[in-house]
């Protein structure tokens, strides 16, 4: 390998311009990261981690699949092999996953994380085991070290209508910790009324509002009142999931008609749960519109397609993927129904399918306005395009087709925090393409507006947007 | 900002190969803008416009999306705010535009027309109005004379079937304007059978025609009658707007029953309407190869999303964006049955999603041949994807997939007089491909032969596949 | 034209990372093809070409819609002009077709093959008929002589599963030919039910696999003959086409029922079909799975689109192109329903619709594992995608999304011998690529490191993946 550093400081900026926007501009700015998936009980605990493997791999089914790939022992990835032979077996497999993300972003970590600067394999594994390792006893890199070492003002975790919050109130309470951590409303239990727990999980609901929910409308009142819980905890942002976006309009008797049968234990269809999940939605989406959050859409993902492997595993192991699908009329529908009656919320839509982005940037553009700057976002390259050519297809089509300037920028969507690296990667491949721009002639070359556009879209324009302190 | 122009002799040509090719091949040619919705009564009347904010954002609902997007108040974009306070508003929302289109074609636009070289924003705002206001006054930037002074020989206006096209022999008949101006037939509302207004329509159509309309071969009859009528005024053109190309076979017996309930206005079903537009689409198209005319289809807009400022504001507002479906075997289907008979037209297939240029670049393969030239085209990148990337996008496609050399190349699309420098804008965009091509083996460096494919793409093509005069 | 070579030794290779990666591994590898439509009986009889036209033209459906585009007569096109008039207007037509793959494929053949450096135009047309009619006459370019001349040490011919493979037994018997030429079973005959010839083809399976047909259990007995047949005759690889992937889950007793209705002459409807073919589609994967095969699926073609050419001159004539199509559900589930019980065979996907390529590189990734490294394949860009452009669109969602190192890379599928050098041309793309990302930092600067996966791509993969010899 070569002498000199992989991750050098002008790594993966090519050009003078990429260079100044990059060092002068964004690599100052602090981190915002408002979707992640992190657990607040290891934020409130200030956890330790045990080794570089539990740090680095568990839970990651990124690395689990690019393991399953090149043919390596299930036993060795989510297995009981010992936490240093599933390390081993990652450092010596990591090569062969050049060109994948996790192959800059497994370096990029262990650099400013670590202070590692040898690339990682075989060869170099034991040497980065020991010298990790004995980083994570010190206090620099417990979860609460890690937040401040990364300059993380603001982190916003995902969490359940029915979750206590407790972990957050802790949060809250102890003063020795700078960043701001709030609450996500993620309620797509709420929604999914075919799953075998629904029944199960309303109950849960009710019992957490303190709403015995027998019909449709106590339904709605629970959920208002965890929205309201959520929001007396700080919470200004929601998140849904769905595969295809819904997309069967409905009325209020038949929502609650679906509503009342599937309580009841009854079988509800497709189609019905469509309806319901369609009109919920709205109601969701005036509430939050109504307490100025942030609505966020994830759409597109077909997941636990391996089903053998889901009955070993459960979900979120690594067998979920892109699903295609027409999305146009629909999510106009959608954003159409609440803006029509001056509800619509301010709304981050993600796809999963990068063939959707013109279209997507199109469509927002149909709903901008009410004095707000970039009311209605496309969220930046999701899962498995958040990587060099996934973020700079959605840049370059957000750019071109919609504005870039408002943009809210990156987040982690990780349930590591090993992940704070990411905004770095972001930075450094937003700086390079607006580099580009300008010694191609698309930007004039003046840095100090470019500059402020990038810090925006790094940092400023998330804080202003979201409004969580 | 930087003291040289931002707008350069050598903009966006980055190597000595695309310089050579645009300077001496791509500049120096007319321009052959065969589909843009200019206003006839404009060019006949000569207009002269009152200031730069009537020139440029009257109209204009590229602008309007943008400056919503920005949270900037409706009043400033089509309220009733004063011409100078919408100028205002435009010049200083500008530089938050900086990456989509827009930020350079104002700024191509104000060199161009205006020989202004600032950048556009609130510090230069005033004087640029002035500059161009004074400048407005003058016989240069009329009508007649942005025609002349950008060399257009040829623009095709767009033109429903019943238009009496006075406008269009008053300037046939001014010998003091040197561009030709042909008519376009677009036929949209005889198509649009589920329409409020169809009924009433096709009264007006069969007044035009000199045709009582009772049945469907009558209504064909007075559609003929209107092509002829167009045919004698110097047409050679038609267009065709749908979201979804219809594909659903019918007999004439369906299409006449189907019509026939239409007129006396009993309701029609989407699938009906879909027959309607199938058979007569075909009726359509065999006319137009019986003339030698042109067929054009613009395919894939979903119009009309935002329903609040619909009931405000109406149709081409700037709340229309991209449909997503599928199209392969609708658009193969629509070919092939008028292939089969030996009366497919010379055919243009536009798309507003780019996810569908390569499918449409190999449908068009089946059906080349009859001794023409590129006999089925695809259009330039349209709406949207009129801009850096979207034609880089096409052309690709175009060219790995299909042929470019017989390409008919660009036309503005455009409401305003502003637009002729978008032929420059994808000229020094095409120049760029095709010299990035020679600088990387992918073309040979005889410049001869490449700068005759790039006039052919810019002027010749055009000239020789429309056959206007 | 200019006076050095447009194919150089440099050609496509833009920085010295490139060209060292090139020159260094890539360019030295032999070629595995393993997947082609060459005609064993060409090989087995060490056929020699009568001239170029016979050898670049005949059966060339690419070149033959290229002509079609420009306007070329059908005649000098399939029609009975002599080949000299054919290649007359193929050499005189070339300029026209830059920037289409065929302009470098044809210019690489006339290198590679004949040692001709001129661009072939009308100017040259005369000159390089002459040399390449007088090379063919020697023992170099008989299709042996080719074999050798490209180090092609293995390639798979598409056979149909009622061939005898009288000529594959002929090269295996004949020591002269060191290439090793398998072939690959095809059976979409056994699946278009639909088909007018499905009864008659019936028979004839049955008649070549000894088995009387007349039932499902019987048609499976039969197949399953074939499929042993063709494994003692050294095939390893299986191959189906389909537009839409067939999407209907199905029982034995469907299938059974379906074909006892179509050997008897009835009519079959779409959806039958569909479960015919997911039905038997799982029979067959199983097959190939217990048999250590690869099992190939070519999706997304829509064919014969042009009626009126059809009629003329049948199939794969140039009237074929692109579907669009949903397609993740149906892959995912096809590929789960084998892997649940453990009898999921290798298998590589590929797919004419290139926006499917992120979908198809994440689903893939769903059902890695067992011990094969790169298990399911996406295959490299196919048809119209086999050029710059698509190579490079695939390769990138192939390792951005997926792993790019274990890929089986480039086949030319094509019926031509002249197609060879096409892994040249893939070659120096797959170089050029990872050279841009060692220039830019995408990956270290390790050429030992970057060039054996370059090597592996190239050839190493392939051979350890398909285990024919």
């Amino acid at each position: 390998m070569s002498s000199s550093s992989f991750i050098h400081d002008n790594w993966l900026l090519l050009s003078p311009s990429a260079q100044t926007l990059y060092h002068d501009y964004a690599s100052t700015m602090p981190i915002y990261d408002f979707h992640s998936h992190l657990n607040p009980q290891e934020i409130s605990s200030n956890r330790r981690f045990r080794n570089i493997a539990d740090l680095a791999l568990s839970g990651d089914h990124y690395k689990w699949r690019a393991l399953r790939w090149l043919g390596i022992d299930e036993q060795l990835i989510t297995g009981d092999a010992s936490d240093k032979d599933k390390f081993m077996a990652w450092a010596r497999s990591l090569p062969e996953m050049a060109g994948n993300p996790l192959y800059h972003w497994t370096h990029l970590e262990l650099k400013r994380y670590f202070g590692i600067d040898e690339l990682l394999s075989a060869d170099t594994a034991e040497s980065v085991w020991e010298r990790c390792n004995e980083q994570l006893q010190g206090d620099e890199l417990t979860t609460h070290g890690i937040l401040k070492k990364f300059k993380v003002n603001v982190v916003c975790t995902t969490d359940d209508p029915i979750d206590s919050l407790e972990d957050h109130m802790k949060i809250r309470d102890d003063r020795s910790l700078e960043t701001v951590v709030a609450p996500t409303f993620r309620p797509d239990r709420a929604l999914n009324i075919r799953d075998a727990g629904f029944t199960g999980y309303v109950a849960q609901l009710g019992q957490a509002a303190g709403v015995e929910i027998g019909c449709y409308s106590e339904f709605i009142r629970a959920v208002t009142a965890r929205v309201d819980y959520f929001h007396q905890h700080g919470c200004r942002l929601s998140d849904q999931a769905f595969g295809e976006l819904p997309h069967a309009p409905s009325t209020e008797h038949e929502a609650a008609y679906i509503f009342a049968r599937a309580i009841k234990g009854e079988e509800i269809s497709a189609l019905e749960e469509q309806k319901f999940q369609c009109y919920t939605l709205l109601q969701l989406g005036r509430m939050y519109h109504e307490r100025g959050w942030s609505m966020q859409l994830h759409i597109g993902a077909l997941r636990n397609n391996n089903s053998r492997m889901f009955s070993r595993l459960g979900r979120d192991s690594g067998f979920d993927s892109i699903l295609d699908f027409n999305m146009a009329r629909s999510l106009n529908a959608l954003l159409n129904e609440l803006d029509a009656s001056g509800q619509l919320p301010k709304t981050v839509v993600y796809t999963l399918n990068p063939s959707q982005y013109e279209m997507i940037a199109s469509a927002i553009g149909n709903f901008q306005g009410s004095g707000i700057k970039g009311k209605v976002q496309m969220g930046s390259g999701w899962w498995f395009h958040d990587q060099k050519e996934g973020m700079l297809q959605q840049l370059k089509a957000l750019a071109s087709i919609g504005l870039i300037s408002p943009f809210v920028g990156m987040l982690t969507d990780s349930r590591s925090f090993l992940s704070f690296t990411r905004h770095e990667y972001f930075r450094r491949i937003l700086c390079n393409l607006f580099g580009t721009w300008i010694e191609e002639g698309d930007l004039p070359r003046d840095y100090a507006w470019v500059g402020q556009m990038v810090e925006n879209i790094c940092y400023n324009n998330a804080d202003a947007y979201f409004g969580i302190k």
